[in-house]
């Protein structure tokens, strides 16, 4: 942070192929968010959420999809100024040197009959198990647990303290947040005479392309088959997907979400927080499940459900407004009473 | 899973002393769900939920309890084909070989006054405080920390990355999986002149034979005293089980359910995911918690409870009932106003 | 556990500046709760839910703001037992020998560059980054990560497989449990053509003096600047705090609670456990939320919600009461229509 590097907002302009408007020479050495930008520092506007933070906002330069006339600094005038950002953030931000930063650290314990591809790197207190395959320029950090017969794809990063247990498959730019543990039995018994009989999990993880999971998340390994995570997936901090789930590509599950066992999802589904789903249900494509929603049933492609138990989130609203309207309802019996007391009387 | 070994469908019906229907000279190198069985593979059928999987399948054969007229392949009759499967799945799938296959890895650092029994395996990245005691043909796995004066019982397994802190003692036959945190504080404070004092947490968690605790899970230990998991009991991922709690014995609690301070679980409880208990509370014996329910009351012996605040299960769904009949009601109510209207006009 | 300390109760009497009651010279040699003490225990009296514990108790001494009439043991009287009991504890269990006792272990990963406090200990198996800087007597536990640019304050406890990530900074005296994960990426994300594109999280952690986070928690990195823990807050056991999010000083959140970005929770706030915030929201100072509260909206300063969508409790509680009446109110309706038909025919 102490020695940052300074770039003429003309420059900028280039890179990101953005038109702009105001003083290029201008230099700025830092990123930041609207409200806590200062002179120095480049911005973005890009959500409408935030007009009022871009009205008071103290950046010296701006991406922005529209000109913002009422702001005195340099804009970049650009389609998307959430990517342009995005990819501007690496000049002031280097990606940090992970450890280590090639090859095999003496303190890691690799099997024999692993295989690693080219510029992999394997940190500390690492073990890969025999016969695994550590995909090219992936990164294993500290403490991270590789198991028996576990294939990496290449560009993938494991950071530290995760667990991925024998045979699981990862394909390609796959990100494993810390303490996530892939692979760990299903939570799957017998019952019988009051016990619980352990029934054994030899079936497997497979995670695509391009997917990500959060810190310590859990992806339990299948009963028999796969649980099988698509291309594309974004899965958030601390959910619970169980054995024998499926999970189609580009789908989306913030924190602490629960998929129980043989549940499947269709593609670019957009889960809330905390939503539970029962095991051996059936979602379709671009499915909403608001926040918390606890889904007891199949749930059509495109629905937008909420509420235990989920239903259609319009159905949940408008039953909301009738809770509301029951004072008002016990009000017109008791008047509708009365009259006919009177009448009666 | 290269080298797969094939098995004649009589042999397999001799270990299991099940009735074989037709061709015992068939041979299968593999285990599979109906749905995904080849003609290769052995499945198994026991839950009616899968009869049209059943008429599909492509198994090479198949245990059940009931010959299955329509299917040509050798059947294995005899009562319980889960268990049966479930005993026949190490032929196929010996368990895999971890690591280290017997004795304290050179990477382990183990106390000197530590005890290791018959049989013990200490995986790399270890730690064994003082005074702990590891029983015979326990296996603690890569990477985790086992403090000072826990005892492990035999043939305990401890996945990696597993936190047992000081003074925890568990059983035989227990399985913790990777990631879970026995025995943290638990979150007592007392809050004084608007500031929390961290009281210190003295107890110890006691895990007795047999239990298992899932992935991630969180059990903290008594303030005073112990928190206590019974024999048999099944613990899922992401559970937090708070201080001074009791678990009755093969109760079964599924992933993200949260049980706060010092209440008490009696035996055979089934727990659906995400269901949270307040603290102080008593549960009898055999109660069932439909998934998501929010208790804040104690619950009899055999009661069934969804919902929040947790009412008895038919209660629940008469009201969900009711709910759905407002729009009913209202339109009634409309009807006794015109009525009674044109009465008193 | 073996070799107990006994002490007289006048010396712990004077200890604890309370006035003695009874017999001075009688020894005890443990702590327990009143349901759990036998004749050798010192125990307190402080929470009138214990009253019928208390009239069963067989402590050998008792803690307590009011003489107890009915008890022959002797009794300490002084205003605030819980205090003096966790006063006390030290005594009868001293706080465990962590590993190492001080120094570097041989087998952990210290950078050069980094910068380590006077009598700061680090345990086996732990990667220390470059520039990291590791506070005065703070203990860093087996297996723990952490990353390059970290810095930790003094007396801090990090214990056993946590993970700090990169850049953030920790006050004195902070405590995080085994398993917790601090700067991961923050969940965001954008979509573009069905696709999900990551969003680099440059931003930081900042966790302020004396605060304590639950094991196997997830506190993200913030997308730009910082995620803002201020001093004294408690967090508990798998709680989710995501980018950006600032939580006030003294602020409690029980076991499982999650909330999203950029939302920002005021002081002395009170959360139950496996409480749901959305994104972007704004809760005030000594707000309390039941148990499995899901909030939507902004939350103003004292007010007590809980329910789904998070409403005034009272509210919820008037709500549930009108649930209730339900079957009345169509008993009426029906009463009402029959009068009206008999009028009518």
């Amino acid at each position: 942070m102490s020695s940052r590097r300074s770039f003429r907002v003309d420059e900028l302009a280039r890179q990101v192929e953005g038109d702009l408007i105001g003083d290029g020479s201008i230099e700025v050495s830092g990123v930041a968010s609207l409200s806590e930008a200062g002179p120095k520092d480049l911005s973005f506007f890009a959500d409408t959420r935030y007009a009022a933070a871009l009205t008071k906002t103290r950046a010296g330069a701006l991406l922005t999809a529209k000109r913002v006339p009422q702001l005195q600094v340099p804009q970049i005038l650009l389609p998307d100024p959430v990517l342009a950002m995005n990819q501007l953030i690496d000049l002031f931000h280097p990606p940090h040197q992970l450890v280590p930063p090639a090859g095999v650290d003496p303190r890691a314990r690799v099997a024999d009959s692993a295989h690693l591809g080219d510029g992999a790197s394997i940190g500390p207190f690492v073990l890969v198990g025999d016969k695994a395959s550590i995909g090219a320029r992936t990164i294993v950090l500290s403490g991270a647990y590789i198991g028996a017969g576990v294939h990496l794809g290449d560009d993938v990063v494991i950071w530290p303290n995760v667990v991925i247990r024998e045979g699981s498959l990862l394909g390609s730019r796959v990100t494993i947040h810390p303490g996530a543990v892939i692979g760990a039995d299903g939570f799957g018994f017998a019952r019988r005479n009051e016990r619980f009989i352990k029934l054994r999990h030899v079936g497997i993880v497979v995670i695509e392309d391009d997917v990500e999971i959060g810190a310590n998340a859990t992806i339990d390994r299948a009963n028999f088959g796969r649980t099988l995570i698509r291309r594309g997936v974004r899965i958030d901090n601390l959910v619970h997907i169980g054995h024998n789930v499926e999970i189609g590509e580009d789908t989306a599950m913030a924190a602490q979400c629960g998929v129980s066992g043989s549940t499947t999802i269709g593609k670019r589904v957009m889960m809330g927080g905390q939503v539970g789903m029962v095991d051996h249900l059936k979602v379709g494509d671009d499915a909403i499940f608001i926040a918390q929603s606890g889904v007891i049933g199949d749930v059509p492609a495109g629905a937008k459900v909420s509420g235990y138990p989920a239903r259609p989130h319009r159905e949940v609203l408008r039953a909301q407004a009738e809770m509301r309207a029951l004072p008002r309802l016990k009000a017109k019996i008791r008047a509708l009473e009365q009259k006919l007391g009177r009448l009666l009387s």
